[in-house]
């Protein structure tokens, strides 16, 4: 089934808000979904709606039901391994983001050029020299790679990526980065949503 | 004029293109842009032809125009100050990215609770205690806070902010908040973002 990228933007923000309930809380209702997003009754009722049965009642949709329809559809339980690209700021709290792994992305190691970090771990994953990332995505058979490099390293390090023949480049620096087009780019442009949001009134 | 996200998204990122080429190009193909972004040709035509002039000739597009209407459209030089609430990696690494002033928000100072933080410079980055936020606010003139703390704290913190009547929340944290109305939120959702990129060819 092919979802549009704003549904699946939505429907994980719906998971986020399943997954705080409390054990107590069996059912909830598009309009406290949609409250708590300030987005349309109808749409979140859309969204659900494409999930299939969702154990819609009286009261609402059961917890449960919803929340295991979602993970089915976006694929939370295939775990992926992906490696971060780059030890500084953006790369050490991205490692500490526990909450990837309940989603599928699994972050099994680090790399970084800088000699006085290579060998530590941050948050448990080992960083090791960029020298060993084609012998290590074949060992972890690791598909993703999270650029977290500084800007006038991208292009270099991603042609590393590239001839290790990584699939997906998860892009947070601010560069267009080269590659082939078996290579799958996204931008995580934070000046983009940052326009986005100041911009205008659209909901994300 | 009324832009969608997705167009906003998208002249940002060909504005990283241009504001990468060097001083002797003069003049840039849709081809180009479209090729380096992995997206159609007839889509970057359409986008550049929302924004009006931009010195279409035989060539391209001429870059200095080009450049000038996408800041015009998406406001760039409106400047607007900032506040990060969390002075962990995440917030820290944002402090770092200095490409943010270019694109008009003007990172000010940062909060945190941690006392060993507080008083020191991250980046020039003065950081506060959060008892300071009202006061900062209005010394500051400052409407958004980009929101990086842990997500057990981030509704406590979330109702500081809204309790000095902040009218922005960038939320970085994976916790849905609870706020009025009249406070826009704008969820950083990188697990959606993940998601997104992992499931589908949509491009973004």
């Amino acid at each position: 089934m092919k979802i549009s990228n704003k549904v699946i933007n939505r429907l994980s923000l719906y998971h986020f808000i399943l997954d705080e309930l409390g054990e107590e809380e069996k059912y909830i209702s598009s309009f406290k979904i949609a409250e708590l997003l300030a987005v349309d009754n109808s749409q979140v009722r859309k969204d659900i709606r494409s999930l299939g049965n969702c154990g819609k009642c009286r009261v609402g949709y059961d917890v449960k039901k919803l929340k295991d329809a979602i993970e089915t559809t976006l694929g939370f339980k295939q775990t992926r391994n992906a490696f971060i690209v780059g030890a500084g700021n953006l790369g050490s709290a991205l490692a500490k983001y526990d909450s990837f792994a309940n989603y599928g992305l699994n972050i099994v190691a680090m790399f970084d050029s800088d000699k006085s970090k290579i060998g530590s771990y941050i948050n448990g994953k080992p960083v090791f020299g960029l020298e060993r990332f084609l012998e290590l995505k074949n060992k972890f058979d690791a598909d993703i790679a999270i650029l977290t490099v500084p800007k006038k390293a991208a292009q270099q390090v991603t042609d590393v990526l590239v001839e290790a023949k990584i699939k997906y480049i998860w892009n947070f620096t601010p560069h267009i980065l080269k590659a082939p087009d078996d290579v799958k780019i996204w931008n995580e442009n934070l000046i983009g949503s940052f326009l986005q949001f100041t911009n205008n009134d659209e909901k994300n």
